[in-house]
C-alpha cells in the first residue's frame, strides 16, 4: 500500500492494526545520500573500532533524509501455513508545518539521487505528497507552543517579558498601531449594538492581530469570540462573532479540538515509529545500521556522541532488531550463501538447502512480484527482507529432532541473532552489539603505514612483498593499515622500516594509544574557550 | 522550449543562435534553498553593510542547487516594431559524469522545497533528466585526465609514483595477479596466430584491467588495439582487436573523437552560461544577486572570499547586468511603482502610464500567457523580467523630445541602471555597485543596542518611547540596530541608558570598531596552528 500525506490520515488505522496483529515486522529505508564524506572507502576503514564506525556515519550521514520507509507486516496464519503479508510503502517529507515551524535542511548527494532516479524512483511523490513529521523534542515544543497560545488566549495577557519594559502594562500600543486599534474597537462596539452576528475586520499583520486579541480580550472579556480566519490568498484577518457563554464554551471546544487533531498532523509519521516501536515486535532489516540511525535521528532525537548512549536509545525504540545481513553472513549460513546483498540473498535463499516461504499477500493490499524486482522501493525491498528471514528461520528447523517446518519469529532458535548489526567492511568485528560489549579482535599482525600520496596499492604490495599475502585497509591519501598474514612478522618490518625515508611504520597497539592521546587533548582544547 | 539532458545536445544550436542575434537576454534561476542560517530575517539585516551581505549569502546560500535555469533572448523586430522572443526554461542537475567524477552534495530546504512543489515544479524532471554540468576547475581536470590516459595509453606506462618503490618497474604484477596477466598474454598470442579478428576477455576488476593495459601495451607494441567496452550490466571487459597500423590510427581517432564528445557532455549546461557571457549582451535579471551568485558558482568557480573580487569575476562573466527590481525602485519609476515584486510589477507595467510592450514569440516556441501566470517556472519568470525591462526603458523614451516609443537596450538611457544589483532589505543601500565603490551611507543616528532574549520589537518600541519614530533592526535573539529620526537624540539615549542593567546602548560607529577589531583578531588566532 502506498502511503502519502494524501491518505496518511485514513490509512493509520490499517497501520496500527497490521502492526498489532504481526509476528514480525520488516523495514527498509531510502536515503538522500549515504555519505557525505571525502569517498565511502575512505570513511568505512576494515580496521575501524565499532565506536570509529559509529562516530563516522553519525557525522557523514545523518544529515542526509530519510524520505521512503518500508514497512511490511509477517502474519502467521496456522490454518493456512502461510505468512499472510500487509506491504506499506511511505513517502516522507518535513513539509514546514506552520510559519514558526522547523524549516530542515538535508543535503542530497547527486550520486544517490542519480541512482534512485535510474531505479524509476518518484520524487515528485516525496517532495510534493510525503508525510510531515516530528522528533520527539519538536513535539513537545509545539505542545508547549499550542498550551501556551491557549492561555494566552485565554486571559488576554501577551508572554511576559523577562525583565523587559513592557511587562508591566501588557496591552501596549505602539503609536503607530494606536489609529488602528482604535478603529477596531469601535466596529466590535457598533457590532455589539447592532443586529449583525459577526464582523470580519480587514487583513492585517501578525503583530496588529497580537494587539487586537490583546486590546479585545482586554476590553470585552464577555459576549464575543475572536478568531484568525484566512482567505483563500492565504490573507490573514480576524472574525469577531458576538456569542452567548454557552455559545463560546462551545467554540472554545472545537477550537481545542481542532488544535488537537492538528498537533497529530504535525507528529504525521512518525506515529507509525511509535506504533512499531510500542508493539515490541522483532523487526527485521537487511543491513540495517543506516536504517536504524536515521529512524532514530529523524523521529525521536539526535544521535548522541556516544556509542553506548545509541546502544541504550536503539533498545528503548527498537527492543528487538534482527538483521539478515548479518544473520546470512553467520554460521551456518555462511557456508551456503556466498553473496548476502539483498537482491542476490533472496535468489539464493529460493533454492535448496532453504525452501522459498509461503506468502499471502492479505486481501486488498497489491502484491509485489518477486520475479519482476522492484528492489529499491523501500516497501519492496522490506518485503524481501522478510523473506530471507522466514527462509533462514525455518532452514534452522531443519535440524531439529523431529525437524520443523515453519520457526517462529520468538523462537529460541533465532535469540543469538538478536541486536546484532552488521558491520560493513570491517575485517574483524562482524556487527555491532547493541545489547553488550563489542568484540575486541587482537590487531596485533596490524601495521599503521604513512606514505607518499602518490602511492598506490600495488605499492604497498610491492613493499610488504617478502611477507605473502597481505591485507590493505586504506585511512586516507597518505596512510592506511596493512595486515600482515602473521604476527612475528611485525617485528621484522619494524627493523627493516627503521631507515625508510620516504614512508613510516607504527605497530598498530601504538597508532591507538598515540590517536587516544592526541583525542583526549583535542577534547581539553575544545572544552578550553 | 524546455531543454533537459534529452534534447541539451539538439537544442543547443538553436540555444545560441537565440543568444547570437539577440539584442538582450532576460534570465532567472530556481534553487533547491534560500538561507541556509538560523532565519532569514537576521541574514539580512536592514544595516548591513555590502561586504557583510555578500559574506552572509555566500556562506548561507551556496550550498543550494540551483536546478532551474530561465533564459528569454529578445530581438527587436524593425519592421514589426515588436521584440521577438525565445524562452528556454533549462533543468540542471550534476549527474556524475563517470565514476572519478566530483559527487556533488547540495542542501534543499524544506520551505522552498514545498513552495515549489505547491507551484507545480517537476522534480522528476530536475532529478532524472537534468542537464549535467562543471565548472570550470572541473573542466580543466577532466580535461588533463582525459588527455593523461590518452598518454598512458600511447606508451603503457602508468602515472610515476613519486618516490615509490615501483616507479622504477611501471608493469610490476602483484603475485596473485601473476596467473591472471599471464592467461591473457596467452590469448593475445592465441589471437594473433588464429584467423580470429578479435577477442574479449573476461570481466575484472580496474586494476586488473590498468595491468592488462600495461602489460598488453608492453609486451605488443604493435599490431592489435586494446579498449574497455561495457556489457549491458555495466560489467567492463577488455576488448584485443588484431589491426594494422592504418587500422589501429583510425581507431584511435575515433576514440579521440568520441572522449571530446564525453569531454563536452560533461561540460554540458556550462556551455549555455559560456555563451551568454561571451555574448557580451545585456542580461537582465529580477533581485537577481543571488542568480548571479550562484550561475558563477555552479559554473564558473567557487565564490571568492573578498566582495571586491566577486565584483571583478562577476564583471568578467557578466560585463552588463541590469536588475528590474533595483530599476523599479529608482526615480523615475521609484514614485509610480508601489509594489516590485516581480508579479505585481509585471501587473502595473502594463497600466497607464506604461505600455504593455509588443512581443511575439518566435516560431517554433509555445508562447507563456501572461494572464493564466506560471510564475516561479524559470523560463517563464526570465520572460516576465524581460517584459518589465522593455516597459520601463520604453517610459523612459518619453521623457525625449520628441518622444520615442522604443528604447533599445545599448540606448544611454538605460546606462545609469547597468550593473547596480538590488540589495534586499537594507535601509539605507539600494544596491550593490558592480562596477565601483558602494554608497556609504552616515550612520549616526544608529544606536547598537543588546538585551535578554525575552524581548520583543514592542519592548524596543516602548523603550525608545520618547523619542517618536524608530526603526529596528533585529540582529540576533539579543541585539538589533535601533534608527533614531534624529541624530542629535543618540546622546541623550546614550545617557539616559548609562545605569540601566537590562539592556546595553552602543553607538554604531563604536560598534563597527569593535567589531573590526575582534574579526581581525579571529582571523589572527585562524592563522596560527
Ligand atoms: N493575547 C493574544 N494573542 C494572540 C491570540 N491569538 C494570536 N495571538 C498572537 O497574535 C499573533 C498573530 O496570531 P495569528 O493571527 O493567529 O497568526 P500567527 O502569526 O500565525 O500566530 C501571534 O503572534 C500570537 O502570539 C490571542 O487569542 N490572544
Ligand atoms: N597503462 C594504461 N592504463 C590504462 C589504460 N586504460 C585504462 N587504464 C587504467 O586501467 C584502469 C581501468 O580502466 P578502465 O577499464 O578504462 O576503467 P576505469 O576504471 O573507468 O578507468 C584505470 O584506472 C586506468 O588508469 C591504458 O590504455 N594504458
Amino acid at each position: 500500500m502506498e502511503v502519502t500525506r494524501r491518505n496518511f490520515k485514513e490509512s493509520l488505522p490499517t497501520v496500527y492494526e497490521a502492526i498489532g496483529e504481526a509476528d514480525f515486522l520488516a523495514i527498509d529505508g531510502e536515503f538522500s545520500g549515504i555519505s557525505d564524506g571525502p569517498n565511502v572507502s575512505a570513511l568505512t576503514n576494515g580496521l575501524d573500532t565499532p565506536e570509529e564506525r559509529y562516530t563516522k556515519l553519525k557525522k557523514h550521514s545523518m544529515d542526509f533524509l530519510l524520505f521512503q520507509f518500508g514497512l511490511c507486516t509477517f502474519k502467521y496464519d496456522q490454518s493456512k501455513s502461510k505468512y499472510i503479508i500487509k506491504p506499506f510503502n511511505f513517502y516522507v517529507f518535513p513539509k514546514p508545518f506552520n510559519r514558526s515551524s522547523p524549516d530542515i535542511k538535508f543535503i542530497c548527494q547527486s550520486s544517490s539521487i542519480d541512482f534512485l532516479a535510474s531505479q524509476g524512483f518518484d520524487f515528485n511523490k516525496v517532495f510534493c505528497n510525503g508525510i510531515p513529521y516530528l522528533n520527539q523534542d519538536e513535539e513537545v515544543q509545539l505542545r508547549e507552543q499550542t498550551e501556551e497560545r491557549r492561555n494566552q488566549h485565554a486571559n488576554g495577557v501577551g508572554t511576559p517579558s523577562f525583565n523587559s519594559p513592557s511587562s508591566k502594562s501588557p496591552a501596549h500600543v505602539p503609536d503607530e498601531h494606536k489609529d488602528f486599534i482604535s478603529k477596531v474597537v469601535k466596529k466590535v462596539e457598533d457590532l455589539l449594538t447592532s443586529s449583525d452576528k459577526c464582523v470580519d475586520l480587514e487583513p492585517c499583520t501578525g503583530f496588529q492581530r497580537k494587539l487586537m486579541y490583546q486590546t479585545l480580550n482586554w476590553k470585552f472579556p464577555k459576549g464575543i469570540h475572536i478568531e484568525t480566519v484566512e482567505t483563500e490568498k492565504k490573507e490573514r484577518f480576524i472574525q469577531v462573532s458576538k456569542v452567548d457563554d454557552e455559545e463560546r464554551k462551545r467554540r472554545e471546544q472545537k477550537k481545542l479540538e481542532r488544535e488537537q487533531e492538528e498537533l497529530n498532523d504535525a507528529v504525521g509519521f512518525s506515529r507509525v515509529i511509535h506504533a512499531i516501536s510500542k508493539s515490541g515486535k522483532l523487526v527485521v532489516g537487511h543491513n540495517m545500521l543506516l536504517d536504524v540511525m536515521h529512524t532514530i535521528h529523524q523521529f525521536y532525537c539526535p544521535l548522541p556522541e556516544d556509542l553506548q548512549d545509541f546502544k541504550e536509545v536503539t533498545m528503548c525504540v527498537f527492543p528487538r532488531l534482527l538483521d539478515t545481513k548479518l544473520m546470512s553472513s553467520t554460521q551456518p549460513f555462511k557456508e551456503l550463501i556466498n553473496n548476502t546483498s539483498l537482491a542476490e540473498l533472496e535468489k539464493q535463499l529460493k533454492e535448496t538447502p532453504f525452501r522459498c516461504p509461503q506468502v499471502e499477500t492479505a486481501e486488498g493490499f497489491s502484491s509485489y512480484n518477486t520475479a519482476q524486482e522492484q528492489l529499491h522501493e523501500a516497501g519492496y525491498d522490506a518485503y524481501i527482507t522478510g523473506l530471507c528471514f522466514v527462509s533462514m528461520a525455518n532452514y534452522l528447523g531443519t535440524f531439529l529432532t523431529p525437524p520443523k517446518s515453519h520457526i517462529c519469529a520468538r523462537s529460541k532458535l533465532i535469540e543469538p541473532f538478536y541486536n546484532k548489526l552488521f558491520l560493513m567492511r570491517i575485517i574483524d568485528i562482524p556487527y555491532l552489539n547493541i545489547t553488550g560489549p563489542d568484540l575486541q579482535p587482537k590487531r596485533d599482525h596490524v601495521l599503521y603505514v604513512t606514505f607518499p600520496k602518490e602511492w598506490k596499492t600495488s605499492d604497498l604490495y610491492q613493499l610488504f612483498s617478502a611477507f605473502g599475502n597481505i591485507q590493505v585497509s586504506w585511512i586516507d591519501d597518505t596512510s592506511a593499515f596493512v595486515s600482515l598474514s602473521q604476527t612475528d612478522q611485525v617485528q621484522i618490518a619494524m627493523n627493516t622500516s627503521r631507515y625508510a625515508e620516504s614512508y613510516k611504520i607504527q605497530k598498530y597497539a601504538d597508532y591507538v594509544q598515540a590517536k587516544q592521546t592526541k583525542d583526549q587533548q583535542d577534547r581539553q582544547k575544545q572544552r578550553q574557550p
